[in-house]
């Protein structure tokens, strides 16, 4: 398993915490184990940026976690939750041979589920009620032979099990106003990512990914984006960002 | 857990075993405990019809019942593998009260990517080819909302993700002139169907989806079909039996 050192979810930490104050009052980031750079971010935020720790394979510290950010909302409500935890493993010779499937799963896809879960009676209490689950292009089947270079089965797997979890999701909680939506952020420059080679930073991806998250609830629930990045808009296959559905 | 007493695995075991013995020498049937209906049929069939112990949810049961299956094939191949052991577990009042999502997974998708993986190198030696993994039109993106009033997301998210798992196949293996196929095969009289409100009788569905697996492998593989079944061609939503894709 690769443990990105500076990954997409710091990113997504950081563009948020860049935000006005006034605008995102508190950012509570989780981590499973100690991140220095998380915790530079977090001193020097003045208590903007509480960390938790959260570890989304045990159902445990998911629920601590939970009431760890209730107990510090103090009867307010959470607006927003940024599902973004996940496992991509390789394998050499293709899918016969994976035999990580169901650790995959288990992380990207009931770990997304019993975290909303645990946090929704928050979401409820919130304004915004914006939930945003993190694919990947890699999870459609439209691109699947596009992607064949990409050896990563239960990856692709796992994440289109999260695609339709969320979809379940938005069509359950519609009536509340709720927005589930789907972002594939695009490949970027992480650990998980292979690093260089990748197309955006992190921090593009970050930004594009809040676009799409900050658009009105009905226009994103239960769809599944990629982002928009300028210059990227008319690349090809499944390197293009240009905002629109990513094809199943 | 249902436990189908008549289900749609002991159809397609009589659908084969109704063929002419000169088209299809051996059935081995799995079941994973006793089955007398099956054993009735495996008496009858006077050795034509070996039943092999398998639970798919056991790695260990996996290898144990492929190597009984190469035993008694003495070094001849195995044509076709028919991936049918599932599992459809109801929840009440939305996605959010989902607490067997694992579970649902692991009998589903990880079940048939291991059985797969055992039985590969006897398919190899064979001269059909052919491996059908039995879905379900709910496992539909396209008809998440027409499929709202069944309450089985688990059944709906694991079954989505094993049509991922049969593309990562179908792309490897289409050099070797394999075809993976994901078959819906219809809404069935069974208990995992809630019996006779459904469309099909298991029969129906078995016919129905053995002419898909026996189509040329070129034309299937990779292919996510819905059964094609006269009378049903002209139904509406996921009820319609026409032989088209299922859209994703």
């Amino acid at each position: 398993m690769r443990q990105p050192k500076y990954g997409f979810g710091l990113a997504l930490v950081h563009e948020l915490s860049s935000r006005p104050a006034t605008e995102i009052s508190k950012i509570y980031a989780t981590a499973r184990g100690d991140s220095t750079p998380l915790s530079e971010l977090a001193t020097a935020s003045a208590g903007r940026v509480p960390v938790v720790q959260l570890d989304v394979t045990d159902e445990l510290s998911i629920r601590n976690a939970a009431a760890e950010v209730e107990k510090q909302l103090s009867g307010k409500g959470l607006d927003i939750l940024i599902n973004n935890a996940g496992v991509c493993q390789d394998v050499g010779d293709g899918v016969k041979l994976m035999d990580h499937l169901a650790e995959s799963f288990t992380i990207n896809v009931p770990g997304v589920h019993y975290t909303t879960q645990a946090v929704l009676p928050l979401l409820q209490r919130g304004s915004l009620k914006k939930v945003a689950n993190l694919i990947t292009s890699l999870a459609s089947i439209t691109l699947a032979r596009a992607s064949r270079d990409v050896p990563a089965p239960a990856y692709k797997i796992s994440k289109f099990a999260l695609h339709a979890l969320t979809v379940q999701y938005a069509l359950d909680h519609e009536k509340d106003d709720f927005a589930f939506v789907a972002i594939a952020p695009g490949w970027m420059k992480t650990d998980l990512g292979s690093g260089d080679i990748a197309d955006l930073t992190p921090e593009q991806g970050a930004k594009a990914s809040l676009e799409i998250l900050f658009r009105p609830n009905g226009e994103i629930n239960g769809q599944f984006l990629k982002v928009l990045v300028p210059g990227w808009e008319n690349a090809t296959g499944r390197n293009v960002y240009d905002g629109t559905m990513v094809p199943w």
